[in-house]
């Protein structure tokens, strides 16, 4: 069994260690020789060149990804030329394309913030019109971690964008915090959901996850539905995560989507039966899923954000180590730029300050 | 960071996950290009080979092992050059010969079958007198996995082996079970001990393994100082294994010594907070040693020996993951024969039997 991942960031270089485990043959496509993933990195090229994606693709069973820019029509070629992709072409368009998600969420009926594609400025002043004077503006591709995200309150202020081409824009939720449900699914139909998580945002990007989100009550329940529906309609192979809000008015509210593992759900590696990464692996190899249940009542996983000096984690483990014995450290092997996701921690206990306490302490010792 | 393992053996291949994880470069001098470990082997030649392996080392900041081979010479020359080689060739010689083992052991004060060197047949004779007419005879290098090791009741038994070199003679120990102890300890003296474990071998082959061993009382506090004894003793740095007969009168006696991951200790991947791969990574870089505390009441580990069929591991994937989805299996990528080991599985949880009964159930999708 060989699996090939295309990009070689830190999603590629955590599949490979379940791969290790399992004895399957992973490949991984990377940008540069000094990506994440390098250690199983078999060729280093451009992901938006056919050629070199299909000459990747010869020798693997199966195609997965590390992000979601590839663009269709490569995937259409891989697809053209026999190669199974998974998640597939059609599936990936609507993680791919922000407007496309929200017309095929629509057409499954699941809850979504307002929403209308914005071709022209008067577009974007009667959404305003309609939503109090003030919308979220995203760019339909190419935006991750807040990229590509603005909050408007005049036409003008989008301006720049729309002459690039159409715009989604969104009701800016009130909403009480935000979550996310990551939820594995197999060719076969096959299912399987980790409990849904809370996750805390800075500055547009993931800084803290609480495995399970506390007090959800039903939520969970819908949260689960919510991704099963979206994976089952969307025809997703492999991990799929949904990033929702919980909104002051109670509504659960679908934001974002991503169909690979997500930083949402590092935490499985150390608090899972099963982490995504391996799941992600049987789910694309049309193996039966496994056990998703959390192995502690509490996990919290920390991101560690480079900061301006050049030091790595590695360089922080004697002090980190000695004071946070229990703690799993995870390091990406990147170069540190400011802002930059280098690594994460994560803690896991009964006690639910506790461990988050630990967690934070332990990601303390990497900040600048 | 920059490690270095000399053999490219599953137990090299099992460190490349934390070494992944942690974000430390892992490299593996491998005895050929499809080792187990070859995803990590940057040096495919012969570890008897002084230039070779300094050549491997130049570019590593430590060397450590995935098996006790390395010849003395060697090491001597290692060390000479100024490479950093954990454990020390002072502390392996004690795992390399077991001759040298029982009397550095004996200095320690540490309880063992009662043992002699045997250089002539007199001195079998004599050793066979004192001990009811029966004796293990074991060559003093190159056994493992029962290999080197024969039960004898006369001389003449003997008499090939004898013509080779001096043997060591050991009581025949009637043991009620066989346990393991393992114990990790870096170079500042820290050490951390996972739980006693108890052992099941089936011919002269770990078959099984139960963490924490069942019922050992107090056998657990002395075989937890008995290893701390030896790795201070011995000045051991990385995961030292001791193998322990719980005599049928009490007594708890050192059968055997291995200073690297141990079969003994695979539970602990997915059954502690620390594995033994994590922590040697940890002990031989002289950093804080890990937590290593069980996560479950009960974990079992069931290896996976090779059939006379050519299937791998992989291919009884689909049934097997189908019955067991809480299972955690790991195939080392080996070719199959028959009694090799090319796997292994571990369940953990609250109830023995249960757990037990999951992991053979797991394991036995394997079988011929």
């Amino acid at each position: 069994m060989r699996v090939g991942v295309i990009g070689g960031g830190q999603l590629a270089r955590m599949m490979v260690s379940p791969a290790v485990a399992l004895g399957i043959e992973i490949r991984v496509l990377a940008e540069s020789a000094d990506s994440s993933a390098r250690l199983a990195a078999t060729v280093i090229g451009d992901y938006r060149e056919a050629e070199t994606v299909l000459g990747f693709a010869a020798d693997v069973d199966v195609v997965t990804f590390d992000h979601e820019h590839v663009p269709q029509e490569v995937l259409a070629r891989l697809e053209a030329s026999g190669v199974t992709v998974r998640p597939g072409r059609d599936a990936l368009e609507a993680a791919q394309d922000k407007i496309r998600m929200r017309e095929r969420l629509a057409a499954l009926g699941v809850p979504m913030p307002g929403w209308a594609v914005i071709r022209t400025e008067a577009d974007l002043e009667s959404f305003l019109a309609e939503h109090g004077g003030v919308a979220v503006v995203k760019t339909p591709r190419g935006g991750y971690d807040g990229k590509g995200v603005r909050v408007v309150r005049a036409s003008a202020d989008a301006a720049d964008w729309l002459a690039e081409g159409e715009l989604l824009a969104e009701e800016l939720v009130d909403f009480r915090r935000e979550l996310a449900q990551q939820v594995a699914r197999r060719p076969s139909g096959e299912m399987a959901a980790w409990p849904l998580v809370e996750t805390i945002q800075r500055d547009g990007v993931c800084a803290e996850v609480l495995a399970p989100a506390p007090d959800a009550g039903d939520l969970a329940v819908e949260a689960r539905g919510i991704a099963e529906t979206i994976a089952a309609g969307l025809e997703v192979t492999g991990v799929l995560a949904v990033e929702l809000f919980q909104a002051a008015d109670g509504r659960l509210l679908v934001n974002e989507l991503a169909m690979r593992p997500h930083n949402s759900g590092h935490w499985s590696i150390d608090g899972a039966v099963t982490s995504q990464f391996e799941q992600h692996l049987r789910a694309v190899l049309d193996l039966p899923l496994g056990d998703p249940s959390p192995t502690a009542p509490w996990a919290v996983m920390v991101n560690v954000l480079g900061g301006p000096e050049a030091a790595t984690m590695p360089d922080r483990y004697p002090a980190a180590f000695a004071a946070e014995r229990g703690v799993k450290f995870h390091s990406y092997g990147k170069a540190s730029r400011p802002g930059r996701k280098v690594g994460h921690v994560t803690a896991t206990g009964t006690d639910l300050a506790d461990v988050r306490a630990r967690a934070r302490a332990a990601a303390g010792f990497f900040e600048a």
